[in-house]
Order: C-alpha cells, then sequence, then structure tokens
C-alpha cells in the first residue's frame, strides 16, 4: 500500500502516521519527492482499514498495490480449491452441469425435470423455492414446500441440491441442501454472508449486478473469514447501458477470477442474457473462457407454457447444449495439451 | 401494457391468451397490423407478472405503458406525502437537515455532536450502529451499544434518530429508533422490506448503488404493500464508470422521483462523492434540484482525526452548509412565486 | 411504433397528428383506453423521425416496436453477408483471423510479423497508422509511413491490410488499403461514415466504447445508406464500472447482432481486456460465441520489449491460439452438426 | 509516478528501466519491499507514455499519483481562465446564460428566438446548423445555411454565437462564428482537436456520453497544447444504466472539474435529462453545485409545435428560469461572503 501524504503536512503528523503505521506491524519506507512525500508499506496490509487512513487529515490518497482479500487470493494459496457437495465435485478440472427450474412447481414437476437433466449429464439439481422478485405483487416461490419437494427431487435421483437463501431466519430450512446459494442482491447482506461463514457447507455466490470482481472476492473473504473455505463464485451478468440484453454477462470475469484466486468459477448464460436463444453460444463461449461449472434453467413441460421463463432451456434443449458444451470443453482441453 | 404477438402464432393461441388475461380483470384490445398482431391492455396491470407474460410461447415483447407501482405512484396519491418522526417532519415544502457521524463512537461523541447539529439547525440525529463494510476485516459498527448511545443523545437533545438496520434480526432493537434506514446494500432485501412494512414507523430508504429509479419505487412499493405509508426515498450516488468522485450523483432523480411520487426525496451528498469538499456544493444543488432534505455526515474532533470519515464535515462546517443551504432553500422559493 | 398520447390532449390535436402520419405513408390504429389513447402505425417506421415525434405537444412516449435499422436489419434481408476483401473472406462460416501489431514501428517489423502471423493461419494483417490516443503527448502513430509499410507487407506476403482511418481528410490514403477501419472512438463520427456509404471497400467498423448494439448497427446503417454493404460488425469492450480489466467484453453481442443482422461479427480481445493473458480464453470464449473472425494484437521481439502493448500476444503464442481457436471452432461445429 | 516491477525480474532488468526513465529526466527512487520493487517516479511524468511503461515485461502496474494534464491542471495554473467571445464572458464569476434554438430552421426563427432570449439575459446565442443524428433517416440540420442563418442573428442582436462542427472539412465556415462547439460524439476527434487547437477563438468542449472527468481534461489539453488556451468544458450527462431519464447529469463533475482544472464550467440541462420538465430543476441545481454557466435549449412558437425538441423550453418558460437562476445565483454568492 502506498500513502500520499499532502504536500503542506507537518513533519510531526507525519512520524505520528508512521508510529500507528508501525503499531500496526508495518514496515514503513519513506520516500521523499520534490513535489510529495510518499510512505510504502510492507506486510499485511489486508487488515488495515484503507477508508481509515484515507480519511487522515494529512493524507492526499491511498493506492493499494496488493488485494485486499487474503483467504480467496491465489497469491497465498496457488492450487485450486475442490468443492465437494454430495457426489458432485466443481474445481477439480472437469464441466460441472448444474440445472433445473427456475422456480420449484410441485413436486411432479421437479422430479421429472431432475430426471430428465441427470440423464442429459447434469450432476447437481437446481431450482427456486424462495425468490427474489422486484415486484411484490410478483410470485414470490413455494418457500419451505419448494425446499421439501427438492429433497424429495434429491432422493429420487441422487444429484445433490442448489437452491437460494434470501435471509437467515430461513437457514433452519436448509440443513439437508448441499450447496446454499446466495443471489446477486444479497452478495453485499453481511450478516448472511458472516453467519454462512460459520456453516460447513458449499456457498454458491452470486455476483451481484454492478459488484466488481474484487467487491465479489470481498464478499467471498466474509464466508471464508469465518471458516467456511468452500466457495463457489459464480458470474451471472452485470449492469451495463446495454439493453438488447437483460444483463451483460462478463466472461472476461472468468480467467480473471481464476487468476486472482484459487476458488472455483460457474457461470449463469440464462439470467445473464434473460433470453433462451442466447444460453447455447453463451455456454459454449463460457467453456471456452475457462469455466469450471454452468448453471442453466431448464423447464418442463413447453405445451403448458404459461410459467416458463423466458430465459430457460427445454428439456431437449439442454440434452444438446449437454452434448454440445462437452465437445467444446474436450477441445479447449486438447489445446492445452498441445501447448504443454 | 402493450403484448406483442409473435408472427407465426397460431389464432387459438392468441384467443388462450386474452382469455386469461380477461381472467385477470383487464380489457383487451387487439391490433392486427401487417407485421404483427399488438394486444393493449386497459385496467391494473400493476399486479400482472410482466415476466410471466414475456415468458409465454407466442409472446414477442411486452411494453409497459404505466408505471409497475402503485402505492407510491402520483397518478392515484396526487398529495405529497408527509412523514412526521418525532418532532420532524419531511415532506411538508420545508427542508429538513439530518446530521450526524458516520459512526456512532461512544455516548460522549454522539451527544456531543447531536448538540451541535441541533444548534445548526438540525432535525434530525443520523448515527451508524451497524456498518455495512466491504472488508470483513473493517470496523463493524458498535451494534446494540451505538443504538443505546443514540437513545440517549436523543434524549438529552430531543432530536428524532435515524440509524441503519442490516438485518432482520435486529429488529427488536429498532423499537425506540423514530426511523429505520435500509441501506443501499439492502434495497432489495425483499424479506426486510416486508416485515418493514408491517412496522408503523418511518423507513428511509436509500437507493441502490446500480438501482433504477423505478427499482427503488418497488422496493418502497414492497413496505407499502404490507400497509406501511412512511417512506422516505434517499439518492445516494449511483455507480457509473466515473472514478475521481466514488459515485455519481444523480440529482435528477430528485424532481423526477418527485414527479413520479408522492413520497419524499432527500439526498445524501457525503457517500455519493466521497469527498468532504464536495459536500457544500451538491448540499447547494440537491437545494436547488427541489429535495425534502439533506442527510448529512459530520464529525466531532478533527484533531483526533484518525476516525473522521473522508466524506465528513466539521462541525463548523455543517455550520456553514447549514446557513448556505438555508438561502439557496429561501431563492428557491421565491423564484417559484415570481412564477405563479 | 406506438405513440402513447397524453390524457389532456384534444380531439382535433389528436387528429392533425394522424393526417401527418399518414403523409408519411402509415397507416394509422387508434385505440382509445380509459387511461390513454395509444395510436398504432403500420408501415415502414424506420424513416420517421423518432425524437420529433417524442417532442409534440401531445405525445407522452413512443414506443419503438421495429428496430430502426433497415439495410442492417436481418429481417428485411435474411441471408448472411459475406465480406469480400483481398483473396480474405469473413462471414462466409469459417473462421477469419485478423492479426498484426499494434502500432506499424518499421517495414522490417511490420512484414516479419505479416510473414509469421500467415504461417500461423491468420488471412488478414492488421496493423495502425494513425493512433487515436487519450494523451497529445503519446506516440501518435507513423501516418502516412506507417500506411505505405502496410501495403510493402501486403506485396511481400499477399495478405489483405486492414488499417484505421482517423479522419475524412486522411482518406485519399486509403486507395489501396483493403478494410477500412473505423475505430470506436469515431463509431458516431457520422460525417466520416457518410463518406464511408460511397466507398466501395469493406468497412470494419468498431463498436463504441458506450454504444449500444442499436446504435452500432446504426452507424452501419449511415454506411450502407450510402451504398456501401460491406460493413463487418466488431465487439471490442464496452466501458463499466468494472476495473480490473479495461473494458468489458460483450460476447452475448455476438449472438445478439447475429440475430437481428445479416453482417459478420468479429471480435477483438486484445483490446478489450487489455491484458495479454486473457488474449487466449477470450478468443476461445467468442468463438464458442459463435464469432466469424477474430482480429489479434501481435507483436514482435519480446526481448526487446519497449514497445509491446500489455495487450499483444507474442507471434509464438499467436500461434497456439491459432490452432486452439481452431480446435473449439471445429468443435462448435461438430456440436451444430449433431443437433440437425 | 509509481512503477510495480514484477517479482521474477532480474537486477540487470530493472536497471534498464532505470536507465530509460532517467533519459526522460526523471529521479528514480527505489524501493525494494519483501514482495516487491517499487520504482517513485520524480519529475514531470505527463509526457511520459504510461501505455508504454505498462506494456514492459517487468513492469506489472504503474500508478499515477500526479494527473496527466498539466496545461489544464489549476496546480499550474491557479488562476481560474476567463474565457471572453465577443462582448460576452465565462468564468469570470459571474453566471453566463446561454440560449436557442436545438437547430436553426429559418432566419426567421433564429433571429425571433436570439431577441426573445436576450431580453431575457442570455449573453450568447446557440443554434445546431450540422445535427449530429444516430439516424441518417433523421433531419441532419441546415449546414452552411444555418451558419448563414445564425450570423444574421448575431448581427441583429449583438450577441456572440455558439455552434457545433461536425467535421474538420466544415472548419472554414466557421470563420465568424465566435465560440466552436465540438459535441459529445466528437470529444475524441483528436485530428479535429489539434486543428481547433491552432485556432484563435473560444471552443467549447461537451463531455462525451461515457468518457470520464480525466478523458475530458485530456481532451482539452489536445487543444491546449496547439496553444489555444481557451477551452470552456461542458457536462452534459453521461449514459448510465437509468433510463428514466435520457442521460444522468452529472453535477458532481462541476466542483470536480473546477477543483482539477482552471478552466471555466457550463452544464447543458437540456440534453442531459431529455425532458423540458427537468430543465428548471436542474437548472437551478447547476447554479448550487457552482457552475459558470448555462447552455439552454429555447424554441419558439409552441402552437406550431411539430419541430420543437422535447428538451426544449419555451421563450417564456426560459424566462423564468433565467429569472429564477439569478435568484439562486444570488443566494449562493451570499452564502459563499457569510463564510469569509
Amino acid at each position: 500500500m502506498i500513502i500520499l501524504i499532502k504536500k503542506e503536512s507537518r513533519q510531526e503528523q507525519i512520524e505520528r502516521l508512521i508510529e500507528w503505521l508501525q503499531k500496526h506491524q508495518l514496515n514503513v519506507h519513506v520516500s521523499e519527492g520534490m513535489l510529495q512525500t510518499i510512505l510504502g508499506l510492507v506486510g499485511d496490509t489486508s487488515r488495515l482499514d484503507i477508508d481509515l487512513v484515507r480519511s487522515m487529515e494529512i493524507v492526499e490518497d491511498v493506492k493499494r498495490i496488493q488485494e485486499p482479500f487474503k483467504s480467496a487470493n491465489r497469491k497465498f494459496h496457488p492450487e485450486n480449491t475442490v468443492v465437494a457437495a454430495g457426489g458432485a465435485v466443481i474445481g477439480d478440472g472437469s464441466l460441472t452441469l448444474i440445472a433445473g427450474p427456475c422456480s420449484v412447481e410441485s413436486e411432479e414437476q421437479i422430479c421429472m425435470i431432475a430426471k430428465s437433466v441427470k440423464a442429459s449429464g447434469a450432476t447437481m439439481l437446481r431450482g427456486g423455492a424462495f425468490k427474489p422478485r422486484t415486484s411484490p405483487y410478483s410470485f414470490q416461490g413455494l418457500g419451505d414446500d419448494g425446499i421439501r419437494m427438492l429433497l424429495t427431487a434429491k432422493q429420487e435421483t441422487g444429484l445433490p441440491i442448489v437452491t437460494e437463501i434470501m435471509d437467515l431466519s430461513q437457514l433452519h430450512l436448509f440443513d439437508d441442501v448441499d450447496v446454499i446459494q446466495v443471489g446477486a442482491r444479497n452478495m453485499q447482506n453481511f450478516t448472511l454472508l458472516k453467519e454462512l461463514g460459520h456453516q460447513r457447507k458449499p456457498i454458491l455466490l452470486k455476483r451481484g449486478l454492478s459488484s466488481t470482481m474484487e467487491e465479489l472476492l470481498m464478499s467471498a473473504e466474509y464466508i471464508m473469514a469465518g471458516g467456511n473455505e468452500q466457495v463457489i463464485l459464480c458470474e451471472r451478468g452485470i449492469r451495463t447501458f446495454e439493453n438488447y440484453t437483460r444483463n451483460t454477462l462478463d466472461l472476461s470475469a472468468v480467467p480473471m477470477l481464476k487468476q486472482l484466486s484459487h476458488l472455483p468459477v460457474v457461470v449463469d448464460p440464462s439470467h445473464s442474457t434473460g433470453m433462451s436463444r442466447l444460453v447455447r453460444p453463451m455456454s459454449l463461449a463460457a467453456v471456452g473462457a475457462g469455466v469450471d461449472g454452468l448453471i442453466i434453467e431448464v423447464h418442463n413441460d413447453p405445451a403448458n407454457a404459461l410459467c416458463d421463463g423466458p430465459q430457460s432451456l427445454t428439456q431437449e434443449a439442454f440434452e444438446e447444449v449437454a452434448r454440445a458444451v462437452q465437445l467444446v470443453y474436450d477441445a479447449v482441453k486438447a489445446g492445452k495439451e498441445v501447448r504443454q
């Protein structure tokens, strides 16, 4: 970390600041330029409150050199983290497919889809029981009934399940859930993240609609600081000015996050674009970008279409996508081997 | 609401959709163009799930004509809502000043600042007890102790208090708090909003960092749908590509929100820019834009500066700002009278 | 196009507007709802000035239903446009590689890179002679000398060349250039676009840093309206709040643009991320997304590294990327065939 | 400027870099931390190509400490620049009103509006002759006829005129124009900016739709580097995700730009919001923020309304706004005097 000192500061003020920094176990290199005194800090600055330093009277600006996340940082943990949930595994170099409906609607629906996506190659089942909706007048999900139905589908198929928590008060319902999903709108619900840090099961953490990668990793850090290191990062589209697509899927986040962090990265191609026609190309693109898994919405009977999401694939379309992504995955792998 | 039907749709499909819409108490006008059939809906569409309609097989697109918010909509409630909290009032045409420190640090600190800002014209006291922080390693606030200190300051000065709730589990601590603040990161914490809808005290709802005005009003709608109509909207800066300022204060949101809604609108000039030097000009600008109140960070002893936020004014600077905004407020009012 | 009439409008005003619209060869369907009169327009609205209509006194809002671009629209031209330039072809279903240095630095440099990228599979040579630079103090390119060097490299290798025009006054220098590139900052330089519409050679049109896909297609429309239908669209990253990457490569634009338009789409993975480490994964991702070509920066001697762009690959790295993208391209194609 | 050296770099590489930097008249302070070697540069780094440095093999990152603009920088030119054009003045501490129609439509129209806005207090006349339009099918302005009409209006009223140039080829038509406007889309048309640097008349430079303040100041720097120091900066709204307003007027840019630079700053409240109802509150807000002038669209006969912009005021409304902004301007000034 580098601290730029204001020109007009007195020597005693600078010395007081240096003492204070040294108390935080930091070595301070002083560099006095013609225009400005600069302090270079050496040591673990991740526990230093950068806003606090920036607010000090004699400080003009603070430039971070090291990333503020530590447990999630690949620099301090070079090996990939492999997350295991039920029989499924994410981050071991294979491509994990997580599939299922937007919302759980009935036991019959979720079990039928679970069997179907399993047959197509999915190794985890997703489905929403608690649904965050912009409008209070929209369907809010089946709640605990939805979770019970997911557990039935798990029993029938053996697929571990991923479902979203919306509030701490729901946590007791997630005892038998394999992976707890934190939605984009809750990515900075710090009270929730802290409590999930005390759980001992994987957390699928979706990137907030307008969160930077650094903020995503800092939210992962909240969970990991509590002792739970099983965090899966999920890119699901960010908010931009473009409006032909609902959000802009930021696929450069995939190699970037994998470079910055050792945590596995999955992509949700369904929510990001909001259009089922784009799920296939964006799934293939995500695999090209080096993703560890895909989380894809699949719905049941399209003839009875009233509740299908505009971003959901039919089961047949999912089967095709599953096959196509595997072909691309193999090609990406073959390309890597040529390199070595 | 206007529904564009896909070209290739069959007549019976269109008729099924029309029947379904009519069951929702909507009149449907069919307009058959050369390129496209269009359905125009007349009636209360605010309770219709637009995503559901958009997802239907034969629907190409849905264009909303009426706003999706209803209780918050000025069209259905032309008079300004006036919110009363303790002795203070927001939205009655006067300019309300809410001031106080970023975080409550001690009883002494909060009481001293409370007295000082009251003397300068503030009619409400703000102060953070629970602090949402990007890093798990940063100071997280004094929690329930902080709330107790705020209540002491309230007792000593008579100023009603505004403070932020971060999670439903903290709600019991807010019994004597006058206005509950929902922070930008929680603007779409729908579980929290629903519960606040059952409270009978004012909610200060901050706009999310990347939330549209429509989403802000839909979040107000969540609270109002529960029966609590005392919502204060707060613009506090949105996330853009610009990085000389921390966020971009969207002052056009002020007249726009007041046109769309009857709820009072306040501006937070401290958090939006992240620079104390900009608090004064942005406060004056907000008054020019027609705001109902300002919520401003004020800190205590600048000599003992380690914990001052970079966005906080000293008490002396706040006094000056309070005087300057009053002058501008009077001028804006005089300008209005000339008009009539 | 749908026109929402303000509630308080008088009947004669509405009738005057309808007459005016009919003079523009449009049929007008009037739908009188309880809250609002709505006019539905049938006919070719692409030549109607939507801002003009929106500004009319009695108009509350205008909602477009058809896209405002016409020549570029796939609806009116379902077949893919194939652009031929020198011996190279873009948009015929194959994957076209365009490669070369950021800036032309010397005849030796450009000829060496040209031979190298040709050997690796590139079929077009890129290189900047006129460089748009944010700072007036940065290197601005070799200008007409640079173009002459590119032409030498073309002669030596047979590769057609792509290079950027910055101003109309440079047009005479582009007589022997095969493809004229319009940079992101000039995407809405309408005077330039109009003149390029009178040329009879392909234009590679880069998406502006904050331009929507619709604006990109409208800029293509400017060129096509002049009679030049050989436009190649190029996605090169958009400006967002994220700053770990220089820009955010919007790969969902690839399938979206190909759905909206018949024009070929290429991706520039070098400029978008600003990091050479991300060129490979983003190239593979672009191929997964269905791109017609890639335009990649390649530099020469890395030992003598002072002028290498941070986003450039070495010639060896380019060779590997070229091989890897071909493998992924074949897999994407195989996946398509399985589908049929 | 601070250069972070990659960990694995060899000592001789670092020494070569230091030598190279010293040749650029820079002093280099070397700070060797445990994790990283850091070079601190002292001297004039504004002429150093930061992209070039960042691209060097051994460089991990470069952090700028000084701003990259020099002629526009208040640090090197503490006094406000006052721009004089015809009889009008901008930046001398008074509030300058520039008003006129979006497009010049006829001699009669422009002369009538010119007289009217002069009577209301405007000291400069604006009007578009060349109009940048997103669609090739929209009205593109009257061109040189428009300029002639503006000159007639100037002669009749004595008001100096401001009008937009779209391309260098039009420059000869601007001989008698008092202030040349560079539109948002041309803010980074560097060929144009360079040529305007050789002119000896004021340039009104509009901020690009998605340009940072730093980029705006770098574009001013292009003009100033050519010897023309009479640049007026204009904030006119930036592109964000919000879509109730056309753009988001960034009023925090006003005090920020005035702090960073000595150049005068004006605000265009008409184009930014795209709604005439917001012109008044945003004008008052801009004055609160400390602007040097306002550039406001005013139209003529509202009864004959077909060509009025949705963002234009009538002449009566402009008169009211002119009076109201003066009241607020006086109040802001009175507030400043209290302070001293």
